[in-house]
């Protein structure tokens, strides 16, 4: 089942499911299950609702404005060099822990809502992941328990400003420009996905694959990471670890691949969808 | 002015003003000028209140437990290797834009609350800073302008678990351990603390200082920071920023100054009040 947040028909942001080409209201606007998708998975709501859905009111997903998966997690972790294939094309092979930084939640934008370019840099790139989200609260989480703690899985693009990320050692101002976190379409329940490892992820820039890779390829794993990031920080229902990207970024292409105004970038994973993103630049 | 966030008689978090030895309510327990100190930064209150603060229910601030000075802080953004003494003893002189990271606000504790040492660290370590409060919304601020966006300072301890801040290159895990953020006791006001580059910082280690600075050392500027910080994200009233630790950490002592159980950690600002931890184990 694809859960998604987006505009209801009277502008306020909702949350429901989409199925059969339309957008069906689960929030404050329709049959108002919970107040908003991140509502939705502390309660145990995401993942549980039946055919009753379709009694909501509903509208084309073909019209509906897209918000980030999760429009309001507390903490989004991002792991960085998560690949073999980006370690390799970043001369990074030495990974002894998970790279781990941040985003802030305002800087997440839904699928079909502009890819934010600033006017302040000449290297904005893509990163294709797959994203988790917490189901539960959690700390110092066991490997083995690990997948018990993920309410579901959602496409995610990294976009990344990297002549800011790259200016000093630390990489959170080319990570958290508004606009350069994209989040969707879909959060898909863990239940219903099968098997994570499974997965392929492809992005693509005007139509051409730039990276392609399993899900099995992660270095660090789902468990691995979610262990490791519950060793330092506790998480709450609605939380969103972004997995890493594989190798294909733009910057290591020679030509570079980066971006330029009016580029179509999507990230598809297989069963979570196309998230795709238009760039604009924004002064 | 001292400002502070406290518990109040009755339990529940609150806020106001500590003055002659005594802890004034204009929390919700209290006088109810707003319900916490940042919603008193966000409805310009603070700073402003009058001598009226003396007709609020008061205890002696010897009993109160101080919390974090913002308790609820959208975003806490710190600056790394912002002094020339501590960019020299870290081999780090090539600083050609700021070092930014980030803190969770639930990793942040009040003055003389534990500082929790996790059982996974032999590392532990303290970093005394100056922390600034933003008093309204700032975007693309001009250096110019920059202190009309600064609301108050406080004394802050960017304690820091070393192995797994230098574990990969992202240093989030070794910052973001609960307990670690000490800020505090007061958030003073900018306007009645004069010149914030005449301050001085010094902080010690069960009495013997281990480091002392002048505001005025800082490599990057309060008014460079704001400007940079905002030129990738959107503050708002409440949040931090934690301006950099000079030299004299315990990583690099000979021998090591890392901190131990039962250690006692001061932060001393002039005007803004000595911040003051134990460490304590936490499994």
């Amino acid at each position: 089942m694809n859960y998604a947040s987006f505009v209801s028909a009277d502008g306020s942001p909702t949350w429901g499911i989409i199925a059969d080409g339309q957008a069906y209201d689960l929030g404050p606007s329709g049959a108002n299950l919970a107040h908003t998708l991140r509502a939705a998975v502390e309660q145990g709501i995401f993942g549980t609702v039946g055919e009753e859905y379709r009694n909501a009111p509903s509208r084309a997903e073909a019209v509906i404005e897209f918000l980030p998966a999760v429009t309001d997690p507390g903490k989004v972790i991002c792991i960085g060099v998560n690949y073999r294939s980006h370690q390799e094309e970043s001369g990074k092979t030495e990974q002894k822990a998970p790279t781990v930084f941040t985003r802030f939640a305002d800087s997440q934008m839904g699928h079909l809502q502009p890819a934010q370019m600033p006017a302040t840099t000449t290297k904005f790139d893509y990163e294709g992941e797959v994203a988790l989200v917490i189901s539960k609260e959690a700390f110092h989480v066991a490997e083995e328990d690990a997948f018990d703690y993920v309410a579901g899985y959602a496409a995610y693009n990294d976009l990344s400003v990297r002549d800011w990320q790259l200016a000093a050692s630390q990489w959170i101002p080319g990570k958290n420009f508004p606009g350069t976190g994209g989040f969707g379409p879909y959060l898909v329940p863990a239940a219903d996905l099968g098997d994570v490892n499974a997965l392929t992820l492809e992005t693509r820039v005007n139509g051409d694959i730039r990276q392609k890779a399993s899900v099995s390829d992660l270095y660090f794993t789902i468990p691995q990471l979610i262990a490791y990031v519950t060793g330092f920080t506790k998480l709450s229902p609605g939380d969103v670890i972004v997995t890493g990207t594989p190798g294909g970024v733009g910057l290591f292409m020679e030509p570079s691949g980066l971006l330029s105004e009016g580029d179509v970038v999507e990230v598809e994973i297989t069963g979570l969808g196309t998230l795709k993103n238009t760039v604009e630049l924004v002064s």
